[in-house]
């Protein structure tokens, strides 16, 4: 029996009930109906199935009812397969029959447009009436492997085998392919639900179902987009703390580019929110069903490894390299023996076996010398995972080196990730391992890439947990600027406007004076002091660089009336209502240009975005994305993330920029964006970071306004 | 029979043997003599078998004899599997008998070092007095299904399909691995060798005897380092225009960070030779055996496609999406339907049928659905390669489906890629397919990893042959000031002469002057004209920059003098027989800086380097190298590869730089490396480059002497 008492009971109804009606059970060939009817009867189920069809009669040798209404005994849950028209009528009668889930297999609901969305609105008002819970409809069905329950109500060819992963996945038609994958890896279920359109159950109900389940230790997930992405988080980063989740989430390249006003929003494509969710609340991504279960073979019996440090234990040289290659490729460590390791098996082991890591104890090994390789690997500190590979040489039994690598794997608690070569997919080795828990993988690459992945959940459940720290501010002074603008019919704030924005919450922003005529801009200058930096100052323009309507470095009173000059040639007659001026900066000297940022996504809500200045950002597109709000560590985590971050970090005898600076920038504006939601982007371009504290500073800044 | 006369012969006696001897042969099980000899009368190999075994006796059934002398027959070939210590005395019998091939199975030569390394040499001593041709030693054996030979001399468990695959593994260990996974997707051979040590036959020699070899379409390889580099640059280059080449090439990583004293020199990894060497020569390259099979399952019955454009036609949504990421993410392109396509199709399809590309059928499609789209998009000019997705429903036949994809690939040349979800590597539709040489893989992101392999060696054959040009130049001039390196014992050759040598060379050169003070100094300035750069003048500071000994940008006298007292007084005294002087350039104003560089590769030569200026290829590796000698249009193709190039070609209403400068600056440097293998490594840091041709030049440069 499952624990969980109240807090699992509303999808009981689901997942355990003890009577099921299947209405729209068949017997004829080929269709849906008789195959659930079929696969519910041999899998088992533990309770009462009824099958319901309009003929009655006797389906599958189980007396069959014309209605729900007319099954005698009481019902739990109702698997719906009839024609959709015929849905609601189906539902009002379950509602009538005091049925508590339904499971709507049939389409050509929400998913289909038009006529569909007003049949799916009037299923959930029914089932809403009668307080059913629904899933689907357009869906594969549920399974609970539980020995108790034996639910297969799946219209698939797969006999899922029990084990301890939960599946959940928005698309039906994956449903046959996740379990048929499944079987070839050997590996089992403990639930599985195929959402369809989510009506009324969604991901983040059968995500809270499975955190109190006993029996799911991983949870994987196919998912196209999110209902409620706040709830997600709430609810993954908790669960992930306990239970690793691994999701696909695919329409990565779907939503083309968009028009957007700003840096920030030109950059944030349709996937940054999405990899910031998950990564924030320590979801695994991989990009294809094959690595979701590469990850999840690796973790369904054995812990997170504690470092990226990898052994590699080979009988075979080709494998070693290329299991080598790939792991290095992907970021993972492998140390070298310690003395101790190679003194201790040197007496062991055969002279032509080369003692480095890969450790590769040439073809003739057995079991023996596995084992020895294995053990020292395995109680040596400087290892977190071990990775066996086997290619079976005709003079070597399998079994032997299976029950060496069963044998290690008994006394170290660290995760093992064998690869066996050359057996296809089953072989009796790797039958006899993964009976024992040990996952095997055909190729070594599969394995590097699994162990990255799993790498980065090692690395977030070793992170400090963040705060998040409120700053004095002055939201006043922004919500002045806020009203100014709506009036005057601005849809973005720039300049001085956007800057003062920034100095009221505490960000660092440059002066700005204005002038109209040369000796006007002179005069600023000699009080900023030079080298100055001249802008033209307009709403009309929102680039400025490219409109070369910016001239940076000005030494002297000769260079700034020249330049003046011929920016207000270049410019030509300024449109009535507006005079030609410019605003007239001190020069920031040295530093690092960053670019800072915030794109209103519309269904992750603010992202913050960092990279550093203009062509980093915009031609090698090295920017990091966070959701707000963020904390202390995942501000810090953000800097870090660049690809450019030793620009920041003291590059080629360069001084070290001040991070903790840049690091309350992006606090400060995560605060400022919880307490404005009336931006849709922001950019703070240039943010020039340097060693300096002083010396740092937006330089320009811009607001769009919703 | 296979065509090829003279030119094959040569290896004809290892692949089209009439008699072969095994040496080695046994009864024993589980040994490897046992396991030929089975393997060869399994395969029922076309001629003469003749075990040899000191024992003599009756092996298998087949008289066996002492020693090879004992046969009574001719011996054309000899397959070796004795003890390492007895392989010279076996190669010296073969050598009186006639042998004219030898495949040494024995390991423990070359491979382990020290002692081995003799033994080989005695072996190859012997094979070249008697002209025996020998594949290994350590090995896994050789295979041939041409019909006429039906050869299987290996020790694996596979029984090797005929097909049109001849494979190179450079790793015996892989052999089973090869074949099982072969197997495993339905795939053929027509030859195969493993060299082992390479102790005669390359895998130059095979690629050569395959160039001519009918039965030979497409050729896959594992190797772990190059024998002769320059040899299979002109063999592959010949070869892939005609039959595919693909190859892993493992030890990416193996090789650790070396010294280096060149920006060059220390990007230089271990694989960027490996890269252009490929890249260079159309062959295309994969990461894993796993990878080189979809690309070979892609090829070895169909066409190149001839654009990158691709049509999905699914009846499942979410593999539907899948795929389009993984696509695109691959960077190939999904045009849209033609409203022609969309109109056509309209007429015939159910209403729920969306009309894009995905074209997504739903669940419900049959054979007849899918002729319908697949003829429509098979014949469409906007597509270079059709995708068909299925994942089977309960209710639709996957033969019919099958069929109706056999079908319309009849009416196409179009390359078609399926996937069949759902249903593990076999099934009966995926057979059918595979039966008609149409490839089928699982999952969509195998597909699309292959297609993009494939696309760069598409733009490889699409790619116009390059021209070598030659330019007028100054020979003598390098060549003295080489010499006067030389003499004084320089290591390095930098500053003026460095600068002296480009313009030997006819690539542009910064002008310099020298001062001893601040008065000279500025002197020059005045005569160059502001502003200028200073540097220090010293062989000692090789990074001028890190050591803050570079001052740029100065405009006035008064600046200058500050500098220079400024750098006078950073630098401390200067060493005995040193006088601390600057240099002074007129400093290049705007432009961009990019870095060109060339790098002595010990397995590949001199390769040249191209990346955007310091921070670029420092930080963000966004670096290209390429083989020389370079031709135009590969210098071409090398600029464009950049992922910064967009700073070169207009970036944002920039000035686009003057490429053909940049093109012949490559080629001339490429010109000076072919005169002169003097350099270890050479830098023009940085080449400034900009729209006005006068204004692009090296402003330093330095050259290592070997």
């Amino acid at each position: 029996m499952r624990k969980g008492g109240n807090k699992m009971s509303n999808l009981d109804c689901i997942f355990r009930p003890r009577s099921i009606a299947v209405i729209g059970a068949s017997s004829r060939r080929q269709t849906i109906g008789r195959e659930i009817l079929h696969n519910m009867i041999d899998y088992e189920f533990n309770g009462k199935i009824f099958p319901v069809n309009p003929r009655a009669g006797v389906i599958h040798s189980i007396k069959a009812y014309s209605t729900v209404l007319d099954v005698p005994d009481a019902v739990d849950l109702a698997i719906v397969a009839v024609p959709k028209e015929h849905v609601p009528l189906v539902a009002e009668q379950c509602g009538e029959k005091g049925v508590k889930g339904m499971v709507v297999i049939s389409a050509g609901f929400k998913e289909v447009g038009g006529k569909g969305v007003e049949l799916e609105k009037r299923l959930v008002k029914i089932i809403k009436k009668y307080g059913i819970r629904l899933v689907g409809p357009n869906c594969f069905g549920v399974v609970n492997t539980e020995p108790d329950v034996r639910l297969n109500a799946t219209f698939g060819k797969a006999r899922p085998k029990p084990g301890n992963i939960s599946f959940i996945s928005q698309s039906g038609a994956l449903g046959e392919a996740i379990f048929n994958f499944a079987e070839l890896l050997n590996l089992g279920f403990s639930m599985f639900a195929s959402i369809g359109n989510r009506a009324d159950i969604s991901a983040n109900d059968l995500l809270e179902y499975w955190a109190e389940d006993e029996l799911t230790r991983i949870i994987l997930m196919y998912i196209e987009n999110f209902g409620n992405p706040t709830n997600f988080t709430q609810i993954a980063r908790k669960l992930t703390r306990t239970k690793p989740i691994v999701a696909v989430k695919s329409g990565r390249t779907s939503q083309g580019a968009r028009a957007a006003s700003s840096h920030t929003g030109a950059l944030a494509g349709a996937d940054v929110g999405v990899d910031a969710l998950f990564s924030q609340c320590g979801v695994m991504r991989t990009t294809s069903i094959e690595e979701l279960y590469d990850v999840a073979m690796m973790l369904s019996n054995q812990p997170v490894p504690k470092g990226n440090r990898v052994a590699i234990v080979t009988n075979a040289g080709g494998p070693g390299i290329l299991a080598t290659d790939a792991l290095i490729g992907h970021g993972l460590k492998l140390p070298p023996l310690s003395a101790k390791i190679k003194n201790d098996l040197k007496a062991f082991l055969p002279p032509e076996v080369s003692l480095n890591n890969p450790l590769d104890l040439v073809a003739g090994a057995r079991g023996r010398e596995f084992t020895l390789a294995l053990d020292a690997v395995g109680k040596d500190k400087a290892y977190d995972t071990i990775v066996p590979i086997f290619v079976q040489p005709i003079t070597v039994n399998e079994l032997d080196v299976a029950q060496s690598i069963i044998d290690a794997k008994a006394k170290t608690d660290k995760p093992f990730l064998v690869s066996f070569m050359g057996v296809g997919f089953r072989s009796e080795g790797i039958e006899k391992l993964s009976q024992n828990g040990i996952p095997v993988y055909i190729f070594p690459e599969a394995i590097a890439k699994a162990l990255k992945t799993v790498d980065g959940y090692r690395q977030y459940l070793q992170r400090k947990k963040g705060k998040f720290p409120t700053f004095k501010v002055d939201q006043q002074a922004v919500k002045n600027i806020i009203e100014k603008s709506r009036q005057a019919g601005h849809e973005a704030i720039i300049s001085e406007d956007a800057l003062d924005i920034l100095k009221a919450y505490g960000i660092p922003a440059a002066e700005y004076a204005f002038a109209e005529s040369a000796k006007e801009a002179i005069a600023v200058a000699n009080e900023v002091g030079y080298p100055v930096v001249m802008k033209l100052n307009t709403p009309r323009i929102l680039h400025k660089t490219e409109a070369k309507a910016v001239r940076v470095d000005i030494r002297s009173d000769k260079e700034l009336r020249s330049h003046f000059n011929d920016l207000k040639k270049q410019i030509g007659p300024t449109p009535k209502g507006e005079k030609f001026s410019v605003a007239i900066q001190k020069m920031v000297s040295g530093g690092i240009e960053t670019v800072i940022g915030m794109n209103y996504d519309p269904a992750f809500g603010p992202l913050i975005m960092l990279g550093l200045g203009g062509i980093y950002v915009e031609v090698m597109k090295d920017v990091a994305f966070r959701i707000t709000p963020l904390s202390d560590e995942r501000a810090d985590e953000m800097i870090r993330s660049l690809k450019s971050f030793p620009l920041l970090s003291g590059f080629r005898g360069a001084d070290a920029v001040d991070l903790n600076v840049l690091k309350e920038a992006l606090l400060r504006l995560s605060q400022l964006i919880s307490d404005f939601d009336e931006f849709s982007e922001i950019d703070l371009n240039p943010f020039i970071v340097s060693g300096d504290k002083r010396e740092c500073k937006a330089v320009d800044a811009r607001f769009i306004l919703k």
